[in-house]
């Protein structure tokens, strides 16, 4: 018994946001104090760390849920089943639906219910919860829909992962050019191939990290103090994640039974560029070698960090031959890899 | 391989909120209009329907992660474990951490890491995530903490319900006297027993239900349109689960392999006293009987519905002698059941 993915979709929002629609923003720091230079030098060092040159945000009218249905959609059509097999619905995300122009996060009914509705899913047997990890939660419901299908519970999995941070970023907040919304899909099936999930790492960190990224004030002193939004830690979880996540990824690909030679392609969350590849690095030293290249695609640039969002979308962009000089073949092992709030680190070794 | 219970806890918040305390509320109808009687006689009926005397609200300077902490340091010290032992750590909930005089659900970090932060475990292997799935969100982390340990990814897990409903009720809507908070907490862990978990049922209605209970704006006309609290829609969900949750508790105890005869304890979701009743009734009546007397503890009365917490306080509470007529022996086969947003229902067959 192996757990193979049979079906991919995503959802990337219409609406662009350039750095330079930033231009106008008031930046200050988590204390509230003003940065030393102009925006433009704050935009162009901003670009310089992560590589992000623009982002996505949801439409007005639309909600994580809503978006969450849409990647679904693909992902079943393009896994060719009849979505009333399915046996668990699994949305990963952190704030549920935040409406434009509101503070609140509506998860009740979950964000699994309003999907699974939406898909006109009548089987009562098709189970649908929501899983909060912080960005790894995509492949936290990975992790959680394989141990269903070797337990004996299921057959057939949807698993999204859904996020819009524009509804939930603090614009005095540098930090807010960083995030996006989107959303991910896939279906994972019980079968008899050798292929499939091959190993699997999470682990949670929270002795000391547990408000690297946390919900607090606007960095603007005025700002109502009461209303929180994202926040994080940039420095601290650099250094967390540089520590931490090579370490995760080779235990991972160690359990594989896979040898570093073998691997084909990393997944990774797209949460920095700079951040990604000093991983991609470390994790390549630990064998002793150097990244190939074109190892690790990436959507940073004009996607940004949609938290769940980003792992799915990019091996669904992957799947289908969108991005550029990426594509993967039958037999091709790769690795999904994330960190995030928790501070939560998970890894996945995947033979197609 | 089994999964035995080795410890519970819970917590029961300090402040008591009498029905009289709700004398002075400005109740209005879902849709705006005026009860056509006096808050006494509203009170009265509530109290003949819900059998609702009293519930419990959190002290305002605590939130939900502070007492789902308290719930499990008991759980924790009644089992008898080493924290640094656990391999999970599942908080099931739905509205995160919304502090007193907030309208913002916090869930980042997790509430999962805020427990796993507040106990001081450092193990990074011990897994925190947080469960959404309405008032069954803690018989369903139930259920996943077994396929982990069946998978072989886990051998002791946490599984904790807490909940401030306090904090997200329209104080002009009727039913937000049905609404308390409180905490409960387990450890799971695999054993070769053959007691334990004996078999499960999950399942999620959403083709016609999924707005049954949902959040939504205040029955005061005058309030502004854009908060947002728990809402229900009491007649629907009255109907739904008397079809519905007997005929899952039924197929629970029959795959199961035991008797309704060695039934001894239904722990079911403290939703409604009247609904509680006639589901055990509808329950026993498709097995050709009349429940016995005391199958069935209850806490409503004083503790009202705190959502995923009623089942693990309501079993601790048996399970320390704390409820008078009300204990549990060695080898009792008892049912865990619920039913909730989504709408979701569930039910757990285990073997003390």
């Amino acid at each position: 018994m192996n757990c193979k993915i049979t079906g991919t979709g995503s959802y990337i929002p219409n609406v662009i946001t350039k750095n330079a629609d930033f231009d106008q923003h008031e930046f200050f720091n988590l204390d509230g104090s003003n940065f030393p230079h102009d925006n433009e030098t704050t935009i162009r060092k901003f670009k310089a760390i992560t590589g992000i040159e623009e982002r996505r945000y949801l439409d007005e009218n639309l909600n994580t849920s809503d978006i969450a249905v849409i990647a679904s959609q693909k992902a079943i059509e393009s896994s060719g089943i009849d979505p009333e097999t399915l046996d668990y619905i699994i949305v990963a995300h952190n704030y549920g639906d935040v409406k434009s122009n509101s503070i609140q996060s509506d998860t009740v009914p979950s964000l699994a219910t309003r999907v699974k509705s939406h898909l006109r899913i009548k089987n009562p047997k098709c189970v649908g919860y929501d899983l909060l990890f912080g960005c790894p939660g995509w492949i936290e419901g990975m992790i959680q829909a394989q141990a269903f299908i070797k337990a004996g519970m299921a057959k057939k999995c949807l698993v999204i992962g859904a996020e819009a941070l524009s509804r939930v970023v603090d614009k005095h907040d540098r930090d807010s050019m960083i995030f996006s919304d989107g959303a991910g899909a896939i279906i994972l099936e019980a079968n008899d191939e050798e292929t499939g999930i091959l190993s699997f790492e999470s682990a949670t960190y929270s002795f000391q990290e547990s408000e690297y990224i946390y919900f607090g004030k606007s960095n603007h002193n005025n700002a109502p103090e009461e209303v929180k939004y994202i926040k994080m830690h940039g420095r601290k979880i650099y250094e967390f994640a540089l520590i931490n996540v090579p370490k995760a990824m080779k235990e991972c690909l160690e359990n594989s039974g896979k040898s570093i030679k073998d691997l084909k392609k990393v997944f990774i969350h797209q949460a920095n560029e700079k951040m990604d590849h000093a991983i991609i690095q470390r994790f390549y030293k630990l064998h002793g070698m150097t990244p190939p290249e074109d190892v690790m695609p990436m959507t940073i640039h004009e996607l940004g960090n949609s938290s769940v969002a980003t792992v799915p979308t990019l091996f669904d962009l992957v799947t289908r031959g969108k991005i550029k000089g990426q594509k993967l073949e039958k037999g091709d092992v790769v690795m999904f890899a994330s960190v995030g709030a928790g501070m939560n680190i998970n890894a996945i070794t995947y033979q197609i």
